[in-house]
């Protein structure tokens, strides 16, 4: 069976994943696509035999459309989702599942009254072959309990429209949410800290940031953002445990010995770095809505997780203190 | 448009590429498979909506059937190659693209006088990412001329159907193959070293085996082929050029440190260290099939040039000694 | 010349340092030692033709001692030190200078009084050459402005004695001394966080504990104390600057491969670890005191500095607030 | 006790072991020297409080002379070295023991006639940590049986006296003695293979150099001697066993991440790589001398093997054929 996908929302994520299932992966087809700007889909569909549609309402309604991918801005994202589950169809949404607290609740209590789960987050990190191998790791007891975890995320370069509250909300979020998987524990507690600033970035922002997080079993992570960093794309990971560690592998590159050194290119963007786990991430969901069966990636409950850690960064951000996140406990529906 | 592909030969490999035509890649669909023993053609195109013809003449001639992948065993390959080409098809062969030199030329021949390029061959190391940053390094003269390389294959073990012949045929064909073109050269002479074999093996075969290769303007290649290696599946290779060199990366695996020691699982096997070049290989073929272009992977004169050198290494095997290979030179054809 | 060395206090490191400036260094000789335990100092003595003398004042008065080696317990080093600058002695004191920042501050007091400087405090982070490769990366400007840091320190485990406190005093020093040097910096405040505490150690000991600094200049500097960590004893540090970033390399050792990993051992204790460094400071301090210059290694400054923040450290430990050092400004005399 | 010694020639490498005997370790001092050039041997023993001698002769029958280093040009080595032996003194020789075969014989000889071991020859390798540990790896077994090691020797650049022979005679010397040492067995045969030369060299040098060694047991060693190579000073080995591989650490330094790529300096001379192994050397050389005992290190059957094999090396440049070295029976007095 063939899946066919309605998508909502054709910028340059939306275009992408149109792209991705197109041509990178099999058993999908993109068969309808919207955007408030028609253009823009048309544009974005061009070649693959998919229709446009007038609005989000009409793709999620489209008999010939068995999924919906959500990639319009992020405050739309609920609505659609909303609206995906009303129709009983299952949804990738690319994160956020929502912008505030409140509609992620919205978005669990209904998918609870619909009886499955059908809402899957587009937290690709987790189908990253270093992460798998982590969580390997980390579940098969190789290092003992965690204790603690250090992260770094760092960009080259960010356009002016990046501000300091999206360290939280567009980049930690991947952090907070693999956190959350790799230790196995929700966040209790996050602090901002800013260091002194670069000097290589817009005059607005607040760049990089060191966040801390405490898990409510006591275990410790730091993150490093930093989106002027100049060099590159990167993101380490090390889970430090009782018996032992265990690190994120370096992005794999030729080794060139010239001119006194030895050097290795670093990726420059995170379509590259993460350009595989994308593949798979898609792949596995392509193939978990074929088979009928709730989707096994990350859910509406690791959405809502990621909003509620993501707004008390933001608010750490402001007071400079440590900000509990008052995450709920977990329904059983979720477990 | 969606290329509709004919599979000659159903074994382990055929398999693999029918599941990868249809799950890991788009822009194409399996649509006929054939296979000496039929019941195992019907089990591979299971779920597919492939139909099981006759033999590879149905195949190729089937008018559905875009193009055809080669996957039957060696001896079985030019035929069905010539006969693609008679059809005017294009057509993916597994290595060998023959096993005779005289197979090989009337490939040749026969494409020539079709008067376009029709045939690739399955190396799918040339779309490893790794190689791929090589050969940017090497062509951007990023270390100079080319003097040297040094290469390892090793496998952690092989069956007791793998004879001492192998070595060079299924084993260092793959570096054949893509040190001709790292270096831009041909091969003109092959000397097989045998050191003392280990005791980890079926008692006909010779493991390992040295193999020192003359690139005809001068340059060196060694390659150890160690198939009973037992640690793991790894492939090394480094390029010496007069200001520099190029290393191949170490397949990426997360560091755990725990007992006293760093360490880093190592790939067991070539379908997992070589999986993401397999499909970058298809995807490349499938659109350069469906834009109408001829394919510009390894083509059949790579295939004949693999044939000559292999069969010069086998002979080096028996005699000690060097082996000149008498490659011809190359018709413009295909230059 | 050869620099006739005297020794005060002759446990672990004061032996290691008589054996150090008699087999692993030239240009010294110890040529007097006391110890509380004067039979201790008789063996640690035993074979290099040096008195046991009955107290570190004799071996500071002695005639034919040019200079004087500081190894008793660390609430005993200031008076030895103040001892040996009235005698206008050069004096290696090993760390701590002193334990109380009023001690440190009168050794501050004397040495600016006797007129040049005499005191030189064992950190010898300062003489690794990873350290020594590091410091020039950023003092050359390839990195840019550091903006923050990222360090470990690591030990396999330690015995009953060591308390919580000493996370600070004895090993969170090394990188407090450290740090300075490298971001050429004084630290203003510290924070103290202690994860979920391992299991694998004494019942009374907090440990990891987590180290926040804050430089005067608004860099931040985080440290993971982990001193039962069990694989083995590590030293990470990355300095991450306005342009790139720089990182202490992994200690060097044998890769194995072997039972499907790629391995290579840890040290397991810091004098292997730092052996060369130790090697390294010595040769540097006899070379200068027999030059007749002061030494240019970690100085008196250096050992307040390294009093007062631990001591502030030590503070948030116990209230697990940010703690200002309230270090003073540094007077020229050191500058 | 101090041990005394003589050094004959002080040239380059004489006058770097003379300071490293009164700076770098401890336990000896520098009495006697001489050279062809007396003012060279008086710079070169200023400070030391030596003085300056005739001749060898002088030099090893000086009452105060304990034991002798011989750091002459290559063909005075043995004269120097038959002469402390008919003294009874231990002798540290720099390679080569001897340009011939006939006079290493002779050494070997006057040494067993004598009836203990004198002779100790100066190839340092067996005293770096990275060999060390290998040779520790495939002592123990951790990689089973050796089958292959594959061995890199690449300098920077080397001035125009050096010619062609010098590719075996000083510098593949250094790993037929280490990969003996190692593999605990005999090379029995070589062969010299010239790839196309770089253009970096002076006219008269064949640079790179491919060698080819088979042990007595059937293992073989494959050795890349590129003396113009540019980028720095780089030693690889890598030995394969039944069971796994074990290979040389690169050497550490700094990670630095700039400009799109992280790099690592590569050291640039042989001093800067070997310097601890120097030091090691010297120490344990010392150690053993002060204590009367046979020093441990590589002895004169080492240094007979490796003038033959150098021979045959020699010849096999010039043949381009197999040469056997046809290495004699080692007396039991070297077992």
């Amino acid at each position: 069976m063939t899946v066919k996908v309605g998508v909502i929302g054709t910028g340059w994520i939306g275009a992408e994943h149109i792209r991705r299932i197109t041509t990178s992966i099999g058993g999908a087809e993109v068969v309808a696509a919207t955007d408030i700007d028609a253009d823009r889909a048309a544009r974005a569909v061009e070649g693959t035999g998919a229709r446009v549609l007038a609005d989000g309402t009409e793709v999620i309604a489209a008999d010939d459309v068995d999924a919906v991918v959500v990639t319009s801005w992020g405050p739309a994202h609920a609505e659609s989702v909303l609206a995906a589950i009303a129709e009983g169809k299952p949804v990738f949404c690319e994160k956020p599942l929502a912008t505030t607290a409140e509609d992620a609740q919205r978005i669990l209590d209904a998918e609870q009254r619909h009886g499955s789960r059908l809402v899957q987050v587009g937290f690709m990190r987790r189908f990253d072959a270093g992460y798998v191998q982590m969580k390997e790791v980390v579940s098969s007891g190789g290092i003992g309990a965690p204790l603690m975890a250090h992260c770094v995320h760092r960009n080259p370069t960010v356009p002016e429209t990046y501000h300091s509250e999206m360290a939280a909300q567009d980049t930690a979020v991947h952090e907070i949410d693999v956190m959350r998987w790799l230790l196995d524990d929700e966040i209790s507690a996050v602090q901002v800290i800013t260091p002194r600033p670069t000097g290589n970035r817009f005059e607005h922002l607040r760049d990089p940031q060191f966040m801390l997080f405490e898990m409510a079993g006591g275990a410790r992570v730091d993150l490093e953002v930093f989106v002027n960093c100049r060099y590159g794309y990167e993101i380490g990971c090390e889970v430090v445990g009782e018996e032992g560690t265990v690190r994120l592998p370096e992005i794999p590159g030729v080794v060139v010995r010239n001119s006194g050194h030895r050097s290795t290119p670093v990726p420059q963007d995170w379509t590259t770095r993460f350009a595989a786990a994308f593949d798979a991430e898609f792949e596995a969901w392509v193939r978990e809505v074929a088979a009928g069966t709730p989707t096994t990636g990350p859910n509406a409950w690791d959405g809502y997780a990621a909003t509620v850690v993501t707004d008390a960064a933001v608010r750490s951000l402001h007071s400079g203190g440590v900000v509990e996140t008052g995450i709920k406990d977990r329904p059983a529906f979720y477990a």
